[in-house]
């Protein structure tokens, strides 16, 4: 019998769920290693043995061992047949415009999104002082991120980004990046979200392609929603 | 006759000689075209039908546009049937790791190299107030990057990343990134490179691998280099 895929991931973390989704979607057996960010498993030696970085996600294939979420999408989507093509085209073309997305999402959406949520909600939970400076940045360069998301990617009647009619690891890695949003306040969430109804849409179309996965993999973020909101009113909370 | 392969570019940005150098080096036709930085001309309406972000460096091959760095070096690669497989081997294992190498670069050595040379070098030249405390965090990430390189990427007598015997697309990215530190004072830049041997002599075979055209990529930086240093030492410069 050969190895199972081992997959090192938090479901807390945006990428974790993103690798999840994609090997429930498209079939692939794999063992599920949680590696607990908050009790940070991530920075053990054991841990480091698997991924020098200490970051979740990671994968160990037999003898292969790789990290970086996006780079294990591609690999994942190259080696296992049964994948479909749309989640990463062969065609040269397509695929280098989900590679420009894949870049791109790095420096932009990924950096907004992630720091504006550890400065606004995250940062008590990880022994971090929030920064509200950077809270502020890290907002202004989501919203950035996402107007460019509706205005180049997701033109016209788009339903996926750059127009295709199926998902791509891009189309997932991003959604998975904004439903991090859900940890936010409903107020904060709202300011970012409220006016790209296109951004909407869009997930809905990715959490409908992979669906019930999609939701599986979101349900702990969605639990560690309920908890941060009764930490933050804990009156409310306790006559839940 | 086939329309030539556009390359806009300004050579004092890091992914844009990479992408000069890979094109020289590979023998591929490009007609390069100057978009400014200094002058905003990146910022125009026309630059930004080219590339919507308004960034250097983009492509246009056809009626193809692209814009990311590495996107456009893994399209060149792929598309152009004269480039050897070492720069983006077909091999799905070795190119996995680079594909981690490249992803990993975004927010890591590129974030720490960009930040620190802006806050330390640029800002004042494009009218940013500087910020010792980003220039402070950008060393940081960045001499963590390079450890990382070193401990990770260039384990024992490794010539190139991943123990490769022949440059990748990943060697000249962040071989290019690190090349703008030339760009501030020799002081910082023997702080930071100064305790990283394996680097330096990692720099040193992507140049030879790369001579001439790594130079003449280069000249640009260099020049730009004695300018910021006459800036800084008024009278020593009206010396020479």
């Amino acid at each position: 019998m050969a190895a199972m895929l081992k997959v090192y991931v938090d479901r807390l973390s945006q990428p974790s769920r993103a690798l999840i989704i994609f090997c429930r979607v498209n079939k692939i057996d794999f063992e599920e290693v949680t590696v607990n960010l908050a009790k940070r498993e991530h920075r053990t030696s054991e841990f480091k043995k698997i991924n020098p970085m200490g970051q979740v996600p990671a994968i160990v294939d037999g003898r292969f061992r790789l990290f970086e979420s996006h780079a294990i999408l591609r690999y994942l989507a190259t080696v296992f047949p049964g994948v479909p093509d749309h989640w990463y085209p062969a065609d040269l073309f397509t695929r280098a415009k989900i590679e420009s997305i894949l870049d791109w999402h790095h420096s932009n959406l990924r950096r907004g999104a992630a720091t504006f949520v550890l400065h606004t909600t995250l940062a008590p939970f990880l022994g971090i002082t929030p920064n509200p400076e950077a809270a502020k940045e890290g907002e202004n360069l989501l919203v950035r991120s996402l107007g460019t998301i509706e205005s180049v990617w997701l033109k016209g009647d788009a339903k996926f980004l750059n127009g295709n009619r199926q998902p791509t690891i891009a189309d997932l890695s991003l959604v998975c990046e904004i439903m991090q949003l859900e940890l936010v306040s409903e107020e904060r969430r709202d300011r970012v979200l409220g006016p790209h109804e296109k951004i909407r849409a869009w997930m809905g179309n990715v959490k409908r392609a992979t669906s019930p996965h999609f939701e599986e993999a979101h349900d702990l973020i969605f639990k560690m929603k309920a908890r941060l909101s009764s930490a933050a009113h804990p009156k409310a909370a306790s006559k839940l």
